[in-house]
This record gives structure tokens, sequence and C-alpha cells, in this order.
């Protein structure tokens, strides 16, 4: 039986998280189920899909991956199991863009065929049955994942898709020099698509240039910092403070990697 | 060996979740133990019965369902195990009212005879004991949901006591036209308990009335919606947004389905 | 195979809980790991000390304590393994204070010669390497936790460490009568380095005179009270309200038993 590994933005405050690990125990009894994370801000794909690529390499082959942060559900949006070196899980909303990056989908199925739990060991109530529309994650994709970790066959769950049909976000990660703010951190920490920190450098963003090292340990308190984040990226931070509000960040702004000052060092905190 | 099925409000910032689970872990080693949910809102009881009626339909047969939210903590209030198709312990306060619509207990037994964890490989701190009288979650229920998840007798946690005798909180769920607001998920939907939610028909709450739709994507951003909930009860929310702040709701208001208008549609802001 | 217990500061925003946990997946498939929290209070190591002095009486002996609060991450702070009756694995920075009172470790290992995790079944990314400096819970502390739950010696880990030169906080726990504010709860409780609660005295805190009780229901809702808390110390709280914010306590502060008071009871806010 393959690991599940699951991720969400339900939070933990209502039985959601739950109630999907019940349909994964009944559908696949037994089956390891590891969480990824579920307080992820609601509805944010480029949070999600960085911290998939986060956990990525990490993961075993073999490994299904469900994840489900899915502000399409109960539109058109497709539901897919997709194959690469581990199985995913989920909606076709672009959420595994980076990971795919890793570890590129060689087949994919749309789910069509599956069959949700039926609840059993209850007492009619009258007039009521369990449900609604927009439980996918319940209802759709645990029981798909379900399927996956037992070993069963994709092509069950439903027709093909052309792997290269799947939605990807328009994110690009690049060795530089130009590249953008991915997504912060819950300590406001900037995650650049910016696959190098070269030491000694210095990064532009938001009319700031700020001195790239190797941990941001190594600045003042209350200082800009750059440094190559545990995911491999390049991130902003504040030692002791939040880049974010500080220098007035935004998810998508532009982030250049400038070549190492000759001469003197630079002052840190020039006009654009 | 059953699962146990975890529900608190004990949080994840302090301990207790872990600690609650060690002592599953000594009392019946292996044994499963997933988590419905931890971060509920403290002491909300109407919160918790709602949390546990979703996830009922989907919990097996036989899995013990151990729920701690107890505000009357280290009052006279009784510890209980109730025995339906599934196992519940926790403090007799109205906490299982709606999960007992589902799966009504036919017997029932206060727990008096468990014996609490004894701690084990510590040394003996001068005038130090682990203890205090308010951990019931550790010392009473935990113990007794171990004993019940290895399968041992329900009558040996203590006296018979009548299953209709078990504390009920005043919830109905209903198929209307009349209900109340039952509580809020954490976005500010509200959950009511009415058990249908007829499309085409409004649902009028705090002098408003409020289209019945299949999903919440079906009207524009900023535009309150009822639909059919993943627990099939009407919701009430705003799409993009917090109905219960917008819209002035409470917990308890009433709310009516009125019947499909007939005619041009009408407009959904009246006066009361 | 021994049980993990996990504690740390990271969050359920971000997919680090997760990485862990596919690493220790890694190195010991099948590993049981229960979490303890993972909520704390970023970087704050006397509550994340008190965390682990509340959970220690209930873990097993034997199992692996993977606990992972690190102010200090990326700077020369030793990474050990210590071993009691339970087996410590985590930074060398003072975690473990109060757990150890009850577990004092016989020897210790620096962690030196464990190999990071090898990430597999991934594309390469032209000039990218998971990696960073900076998460020493995936790269040290998960293989050395997966080492030791495995059954394989702490000291092929590093060299030996005296188990006296481990760094420990300054606090002592105390029967009294003067002892200080150790750290709060989420709800403000203040939990304090006394190890006993006389019923019927007071405990004299911030120019307050507060008595103590069974448990906190015992007094009017706003009432100040200090009792016994579950970890065997005496906490002080504001029945059904914040103690921290209410009596403006901070970490740290004296906290002095009175003996009882003969007569007739005290007013229970007098000035200091």
């Amino acid at each position: 039986m393959h690991p599940v590994f699951f991720l969400s933005d339900f939070g933990l405050e209502d039985p959601y998280v739950g109630v999907v690990k019940a349909v994964l125990w009944e559908k696949a009894p037994g089956v390891p189920v590891l969480d990824l994370a579920h307080a992820l801000p609601p509805q944010d794909l480029r949070r999600a899909a960085y911290a998939l690529f986060e956990a990525l390499p990490y993961l075993p082959e073999g490994a299904v991956v469900l994840a489900v942060v899915d502000p399409g559900v109960g539109t058109k949006r497709r539901a897919i199991a997709a194959l690469g070196r581990r199985l995913y899980v989920g909606p076709d909303n672009g959420l595994f863009t980076l990971a795919w990056l890793l570890d590129p989908p060689i087949r994919a199925h749309e789910i069509t065929c599956i069959s949700p739990p039926s609840p059993k060991g209850i007492l009619p109530l009258p007039g009521w049955a369990p449900g609604g529309y927009t439980f996918h994650g319940r209802d759709l994709f645990a029981p798909a994942a379900a399927h996956l970790a037992l070993g069963l066959a994709a092509e069950e769950l439903g027709p093909e898709v052309p792997a290269q049909d799947l939605i990807r976000l328009p994110l690009t990660l690049t060795p530089g020099p130009e590249g953008e703010i991915l997504t912060f951190d819950r300590f406001g920490n900037a995650i650049t698509t910016l696959l190098k920190a070269p030491l000694g450098s210095l990064v532009e963003v938001a009319g700031k240039r700020i001195p790239i090292r190797q941990t941001f340990g190594q600045v003042e308190a209350g200082e800009a910092v750059a440094y190559l984040g545990s995911g491999g990226l390049l991130e902003i931070a504040l030692n002791r403070g939040n880049a974010k509000e500080a220098l007035g960040l935004r998810e998508g702004m532009p982030v250049v990697i400038l070549p190492p000052p000759s001469g003197p060092p630079p002052p840190t905190d020039l006009p654009p």
C-alpha cells in the first residue's frame, strides 16, 4: 500500500480533514496518511503550489499526493489523477505546477468513474441526505486517492487526458537574474521564483537593494536579507521582522539579482 | 482493534492533543487514532455538535468517537460511554446531540471505574505530582476510549445510565419551513437546522430574502446565497465574503424557507 | 521500532511538519509518529520547555522525543541526541530543561555524522538544488530521530558530549513559597514555577493577592484564581477571561505563596 500525503486549505476548525481521512480509511483500511499542511491560506493556489514544490523532493516514489485547494469546486474544472514518479490527485487548476517541474506527469486521467462513499450505519432522517455538491475532497478525491494507494489502475478512474493539457499556473522558476515574488510564508518572508542566491550579490525588489547572505542570521535584527531558502529558492526576509509589511512587498513583484558590487559595498536602501 | 476518531477544542498551541494520544498509545499500543478537528472554538458545544454530525456518516461502524469539548470539566457533569453503532466517549453535556440523531445510543455507562494513566519512567520532583483536577481528556476519556478500542466491555467502565437520560442540546433538525441558525463555519457561513434547500425558493433570515441555489458559485461575488452544504443542511453564505458579519447573523436566529416566488423574481434585499 | 513524539513551532500553514514526517518515513518506513504540538509560539523556548514537561510523564520509556524550536539555527549551537529513559533529539538550546528534571540524560552525543535525506525521483532543474542551510529539522534532526527509532546506536550519530554540559535554561521548579511566571498558555493563563498549590492560601503576583482553589470553576466569572494545573504546577487564571491581559502579567514576574490567612479572608485586590 502506498502512503498518501495530504495537503489542503481546510483548516482545523472544521472536521473536513478528518472526514477525508475517514473516507480514506473506509476505502483503504490501514493506509498510511501523512499530513503535509492543512492551514494553508484558503484558495491560494500559488502558496499551495509552492508548498508542494518544497515537499516534493522528500516524498517517496510511488506516494499518492492528495492536494485539495479548489477555488473552482462546483464549476466545470476537471478532477484529475496524474501519474509521474508519484501519483497526483486533485483539481486540475494548476495546483501541481511547480511540483511537476521536478516530477512531470507522463499520463493523466479525468476522475469520472469514482463512486462516492456511501454512508453506512446511520438512521434515516426524514427528508435528509448527506451530500451537497461542494465537498469533492470527500466525495471524489479521497476515494480516487484510496484507489491509487491500493495499487489499483488509474485507467479505472476515467478517460485519459493528455498530460500536456493539464492546467499550469503562469509561473517559471529561473536561475535569474530576473524573477518575481512567488508567494509568502507565514512570517512574511517573500519566496521568489529565483533558483540561485549568489553570495555577495544584491537583489533588487520594490526599489530596495538587499544583500544575499548564507542565512538570515547574518544581518542585524530589523535588517533585510536575501538567502537560499529550504526549498532551494531565493527568499527575502527581515531578520526578526515581517519583510512583506516592512518593505511593502506583493505577490508577482519583479525581483532582480544584481552583479556583485565592485569597490565599497553599496548602501542597502537606494531610491529605485 | 477499532480506530479512534478524536475531536477536541484543545488547539495545537499546547501539547494536550499529543498527551491524549500518548495515553491512548500507552493503554492500547498501535491503536489507529484519526484526528477529526482540534481547533474548534473553545467550549462551543453547538459548533462541536455540528462537526460530529458532519463527520458521523463517514465514520465506520464500531469506531470509537472520542470527543472532548467540556465547559463543565471539574463540575458534577457525568463522563459517559454511549453505545450505538459506534462507541461514544466524552462528557455528558449534549456534545453528541446531532450525531445521535443518525446513530442513537442504545446503552450508556457512566465512566467511574477507569484508572488514570500512571506516569512511568520519571524521577520524583520533591513535592510534585503530575495531575491537577481538570484534564479529563487525559485522565478519564483517553483511558476509556482505549478500553473500548481494544474491544473490552463497556460495563467495566461504570454503572449503566439509561440512554434516554443522556443530555441533549435543545436543537431540532427539520425539513422546514421554519428553522434557526445552528452555528457558523470558520468562513462566516451560517449553517442552519434545515434539512432541505429547495432550488428556486428563497430563505428569509435577519430581514433578508436570499435565493437558494445549487452552489455558492452561482451568484456574483459579494452576493448572499443559500445552498445545501456538505453536511446536508441548508447554509447561508456570501460568495467570497463573510455572511455572518455582512448580514448581521447570530446563532439561534430564525430562518424560514419561503415558497418559490411566482411571477418575476423578488428583490433580494427587502426591509423586514 | 520506538514511536517518535514530535514537537515544533513550524505551524500548519507551511509544509515543514509534513516534510519532516516524509523524511522520518523514508529513513524508518512505518515508524509511528505522534504529534505533540506544532503551533507553539515561534522561537519561544520557555513555552516549548513547558510543553515538553507537561507531556513527559505520559511518554513511554524508549520513545524518541523529537523537538525543534530553534532560534539559533544556522549559528554554532550544537545538534544533540541525549539518552535518558527516553531519547531526545533537537538543538542544544535548553529546550529540554524541564523535561530533564523528570528524566535526566545520562549520555549525550553531538549529531555530526548524519547524512541528510537525498532527494530521489526528481528531474534536475537547471541551476537548482533543494537545500538551503536553515532546515535542520529536515536535514539533521529527522534522520537522527529515525536512526534512534530504529534502535540503532546513538554513538554512530557523533562524538559524546558530557551530559552535564548540555545547555539548560535558567529555570527552577520549586515547592515555594517563591517562584516566578514560567510561561502562558493560549488562553492567557499564567503557568508558574511553583510545584504546590496549597488550598486556602493566597498567591501574590503583580501586586494582587489571589485565592488558591481546586479548580478555576470555583470563583465567579471574571475573578482571578490560582489552582494546580494539569502539569502539576500552580497556574493563575481569570475564570472565563485572560489573566495575562487583565492582571498585567509578564514572563519571569515573581510569584509568592502567602500563608493561609487567619481571621476573615483578606480582600483580593490589595495595593502592593
